[in-house]
């Protein structure tokens, strides 16, 4: 099966957390939108298109065949078992979703340190109120998110282990794409947090260690952060030293 | 077997989208947190017990037999087809889903009118940024979002059908309940956006006039909506007329 990924071609994004996936399966995949401006202008008609029958919100979204899937954490709950990324059983992939899903509300919370007001102003619109809301991510939610998923990570394995099961799943991609995108975003925070989470660092390690997401992270496949996506880095947001 | 619903006591919050399946489908269940300062006590005991598997990170969970799953969506997700909520095909569920979870991320939206900066400050405390925040929320998001689902539901049956399939679902559950609680929340924005949603608003009548929700309306076991849910009125929000 080949599969299509659509979503915006200059970010990371939520899409990231599906090219993570398609591409340490060593899934055969297109990324269509990046596939020049041909590309982008078939992911707008697609979602524009009355044939549609199941049209998504927003991307990123999947064409698998004749399914067309959207919602980041609904992609990888479909691709999960396909791909070797999740566990077989019902009780598995249920909890593997439900730390997925945890993993978007942290995401909500990232992307709103720079965009508290509306994502239709820019940054610079919402600087001062940015600032307030930063504080809050910094002080509690990024200390109670990320200390929860290094509970989870302990309960399971320990400093070695996966966060579910006894093999690598989708869900351990995503904490290496937290990890990595919070020391791009928030450097001073995660110096001061990361000792606190010494699972989850080695966990981030270890899948930037594997040979398909290692080959992954050195190719233009994998765009760089920049100030466009959900992990931004805007010094006056970070931790003052 | 008897669910053991747990959330909190007070509010119809997320919650209240699995109140209202269980309720929907007759389902035999305890909402544990509402059985006096006891219930509360065990739900605590609960979110932090050492023995748990699969800990939640938030309310609301629900226990089924050795199961215990979190987030609303994926709560949903497991109960749908359980309770005949849902369709049967992979395709369906995962489309009901995708639904649903464009339900959570507005969710999100209208909990961010009241509390753009952080849900650990009162609403007084974040009462300009609200102003601009709801001022987003009025004239994008929600027309947006109601417009997104008006679509689904006029593609699929027409004003007479449902969100999805040819039966009720959890999905017309929940456009019951965003129009109930916007209408609450939002009476001007919603009088001035509902000509343009007569599929959603007929939905919601019919969800309201059968059996099963009709008799659950008019209980205690439905709370009121109120100021310290997701639905909030506060008249400064609302478009001004």
């Amino acid at each position: 099966m080949r599969y299509e990924l659509f979503y915006w071609p200059a970010i990371q994004g939520r899409g990231e957390f599906v090219r993570l996936a398609l591409e340490t399966a060593g899934a055969d995949y297109v990324d269509v939108a990046r596939e020049g401006a041909a590309g982008m202008q078939r992911m707008l008609d697609l979602m524009q298109s009355p044939e549609l029958k199941h049209p998504p919100f927003a991307p990123p979204f999947l064409r698998a065949g004749r399914l067309v899937i959207a919602q980041t954490a609904n992609i990888l709950h479909y691709l999960g078992p396909r791909l070797g990324l999740a566990p077989d059983s019902e009780a598995g992939r249920l909890w593997a979703h439900q730390l997925q899903l945890t993993v978007e509300d942290f995401l909500v919370d990232i992307h709103d340190t720079h965009h508290p007001i509306g994502a239709n102003l820019y940054y610079e619109d919402q600087k001062p109120e940015s600032r307030r809301r930063a504080k809050y991510f910094r002080e509690e939610r990024a200390p109670e998110l990320l200390g929860y998923f290094e509970g989870v990570l302990q309960h399971n394995g320990g400093q070695r282990g996966w966060m579910l099961g006894r093999s690598l799943s989708y869900v351990d991609l995503s904490m290496f794409q937290l990890v990595a995108g919070l020391r791009y975003a928030f450097p001073k925070l995660m110096a001061g947090i990361e000792p606190d989470i010494p699972g989850l660092v080695a966990l981030h390690d270890r899948v930037a260690g594997r040979p398909n997401p290692a080959a992954y992270l050195t190719t233009q496949r994998r765009l760089a952060f920049n100030e466009d996506g959900i992990f931004r880095h805007y010094p006056e947001l970070d931790k003052q030293s």
